[in-house]
């Protein structure tokens, strides 16, 4: 059960409704987002929700049977958005792009891909300065300095920008200097992390593990809700199969399904979610195509250069294609 | 290495090429479609194609790298169509749609599924009158006379109808009501069967393994192909992951990859691909926006009450919005 | 339910249990093996079994929650074994070592490895003259020609032979050749191959699937049984993951899981489990601790010559090594 | 390439080597753990190892192959071990067996599992105070005061204790009351983790992760390796696959592989790799028969009213038999 309290609900009024859920042995969860207090119950016995309904300081309740609860879609039945500030909106029906290297490797190659975003009216820039690499004697990325070299090209251009996380203790550091914080499919189960992501007050891209359940997925999301951030979104990027043509398989029932059980804004990772770089463009149409909300992927001047991941990376040319058939066919589905 | 042959070779210039391949050491194997000849050569040796692609008989020679041959795109870069004979093509660039129930059940089932397609404009119908079951304690299907039945009503409206196979043993008795034959997942590696289908002169369309590779799933073909059979189509119908929110996890990279591997046309199964009826739809439209030549799914008046496979079959009203949505999305695209 | 019949069960006797089940609306199956009769029953109603296990000709009655019936361990407690009459048991408490080439060549190789067996005693030859090959251009077998001369030579030498069958067409000229019939991995739901084979009066080692579920592979087995033909094993010889480091990855969670399920014969086969030579003795043992009642493996004078899957075929000496091994830690477990 | 340096190099001789391997451009990292000093280098030019071999400060020089370096086997033909003080080795040819309960609970559950390891001469006991739960409102350990408690307990009795760690801020905390530190299988490529834990100088036991390649593992051994620290083991305990019969498909053919790749002791938690109480003992046996120099496992005076994990804990008397009956199987495979 969720109950969603008013926003000027007393510690009286809390306390009174604690006293009764621990007369029917649910224990309570207070979650205090930046626009919203709920109280998160986890229980079994049969009771009679009005009553609690009808508590002073409540605003509503809500019976939610899925495991996760405030990332359900049970109970919020109108899909969340998230509002970056410049006219931009992630979710809302609006078609998001986000594009940019796998590594951020210098201002110029930072400041050409801003050109093309600017260009083609592209609002969001990712690009990784903590990578995490399986080898530890790999490029690990160029951290904070190349974060903030990174954030200010982007913004001077208008651009906001998404950076992967790795560990609790860089989140003091990049905070100044990126718009979305990205966990990586391999810290989709990092629950410290996570944990330490909800306290924040910046969006969130949580990434399915590369053998997460969607039901694990959702779990997570809720560890980052359930601390008070509500401004999350989701992330396909392919998963773990026994086929071995594409890097990953990109699952897009995943998308579909996501769209039914939670009111988060779903994005699509087609780089990572075929890992082929010919092909990238049609795994992000069917993405759109099956109700992604947006789309992340890696863009690079000259992928065959790029610091890492440049079989996986786009062009400009083919971004520019991209950008304008993934449009249209956004149109086409209206 | 394919050497395509005139039509009219003859077996002394067929002769003469067998002679030089046994010197360079490849292993020939004579093909003879309906409509075609060839020769597929395995071997390693290094050689000089052009003395061959000189040789009377000879029409033109190709280097296949891949280990299939034939159904490979490295030789026959236009893409292949199937002619049903009633306007309807497979491929060609038209949107194909085969829908029908899971099972045949009678003719009442039969014929309001009919009427729904030829009110829809579909024409080609799915049915079963085989169907391999877990249990042999389930219901087998119609068998025979049920194909009979299915393939009366169907053609008295212009319908052209497809129909698993599951044995060689039913191939010379289901030949005669069958427009297209559909070879199972269960039967996509049961290389007998494939054989036979090789043989005769009506389209197949060929299920991938619910384990299968690509790769498999295109050597699997290279058997029908290099039997003489080129009326040949994949379907992607999802694979088996570790993910139990759905029946199979639909691969799309499939589609794409494809796509790029074979000239064959490739049909998507979003029935099977994601086994949850509300969501059918969404991976029907991902794969044609993917590049899907077509798509098979399952209709029933009442799908609550199918002999089997309810809980992924749409009803009438379901899939006259899909027939709709999926045919505005294919036009987009163009 | 299974309601077993006393032999001498009489049609009058049987009409009158089937009376019975069908007012209780349960499904009868008669099933007639080589030594015993059995009604399979399958329903959902609830009654007392004590009336039917009263009536004459019911020899004894079991309720059976799982969805296979006569092969589950449900209702018989003591383990099955397979008399193959040369004074070897399969199951029964011994453990069955077989052991043979991937695909027979000629009489000098068949004749070589049976040399080798006899020498250390092992009594059953494994060894494919029909081979399911992914690419139709590779070599398949050498037929049945190459069956009467492994079945000759073996025979002369006191071992039984165990071989491949790909098709419903091939039981019965393959029938006075082996005295085991293999099915492999890719028809493991080949349902009618199945069928045949419960019809036949010769054992059967039943492969799980490549993909196949422990669930699935028992319902395969009951379609045997179900037929009439109780002499039954089952094999574990590895499943399709993401791991790549291997060519399948063997289960050994299945050994100890089928080992609780059914009363059938559990074998092992190491060779395709791993695919790779060096390992292929750790996992022969592995699979013996965990319950397995034999295992199955491929030996070849020169492994590097075999006609195929040298990569993970013994040599004689390491053979010899693991025949001791393993029979070492055999006599450890009791 | 490694270069093992003599103890005692000087930094003179250090820059010597450095600047020869500039000319080669290989890139080096040093190492220097408690008991060695390396320089591991990554490169791809050919030239003459001898030359380096011969330099002052150097011990030895290997080629190593694989992508991974410090803990192949390619270099270290020896096996590893690590000694914890209390006359227990792990590796070197003696079998380890860590028990202990999936979560710290109290005193008294601390205590009485004491005394069955006491009882049994088990050294060494696994308990988690920090444990990953997919859902943020399930219990999630005692923490510090629990893990305390626990290690005053176990080493009143002699006994030595491994605990989970998932997060870098937990290390220095844990510390001092701890033998062995674990790296569960959500952390597997936690680099930001592996970093920190190279850095210290209690023994790391590391487990793969639930879809973790086996040279994903070595890698993340290696990131902990290069870093400083050699007493490392790694632990298999199931992999993520279609099978739903078990929680985790235990992956026997990593114990043999692992045991091929890399000098580090290996480790099986049939627990985990099973999840079904009752097929514990039969996979640890397995694991064993494989080459595993240990096992471990969970038990629980009363599993049935754990904390967590009970469905896949032993009681005493199981894990009594278990013990002797691993022992028991470890002896005859000598």
């Amino acid at each position: 059960m969720i109950i969603h309290l008013n926003k000027d609900a007393t510690e009286i009024e809390i306390n009174s409704i604690y006293t009764v859920l621990k007369e029917i042995k649910y224990k309570p969860s207070l979650v205090d987002t930046r626009n919203e207090k709920y109280i998160v119950c986890i229980g079994t016995a049969e009771f009679d929700i009005r009553a609690i309904g009808n508590m002073p300081g409540v605003s509503d309740t809500y019976r939610v049977s899925d495991s996760y609860k405030l990332v359900s879609k049970k109970w919020k039945l109108k899909y969340s958005s998230i509002d970056l500030g410049n006219e931009t909106q992630i979710g809302a029906g609006e078609l998001s792009i986000m594009a940019g290297p796998c590594s951020i490797e210098n201002e110029e190659q930072v400041t050409k891909i801003v050109d093309h975003l600017v260009a083609n009216n592209v609002k969001i820039m990712r690009g990784g300065v903590y990578k995490p690499r399986s080898s530890p004697y790999s490029f690990r990325g160029m951290g904070l300095e190349g974060l903030a070299m990174f954030y200010d090209i982007a913004h001077k251009a208008g651009i906001k920008i998404i950076s992967e996380v790795m560990d609790v203790s860089q989140i003091k550091s990049m905070y100044p200097y990126v718009d979305i914080f990205q966990v990586g499919t391999r810290n989709s189960q990092n629950f410290n992390l996570l944990d330490e992501l909800g306290q924040i007050d910046k969006p969130v891209l949580l990434k399915r593990a590369m053998n997460g359940t969607i039901e694990e997925l959702l779990h997570s999301a809720e560890y980052i809700f359930s601390k008070g951030n509500e401004e999350l979104m989701l992330c396909e990027r392919g998963i773990r199969t026994y086929e071995t043509a594409y890097r990953n398989t990109f699952d897009i029932n995943a998308i579909a399904l996501l769209k039914e059980k939670t009111h988060l804004p779903v994005i699509a990772d087609p780089s990572h979610g075929i890992g082929i770089r010919a092909h990238v463009p049609a795994i992000a149409l069917a993405a759109v195509a099956a109700g992604a909300d947006g789309i992340i992927y890696e863009v690079h001047e000259k992928p065959e250069e790029a610091a890492s991941d440049g079989y996986q990376t786009l062009n400009f040319d083919e971004s520019v294609k991209l950008i304008k058939r993934v449009r249209v066919l956004s149109e086409s589905l209206n």
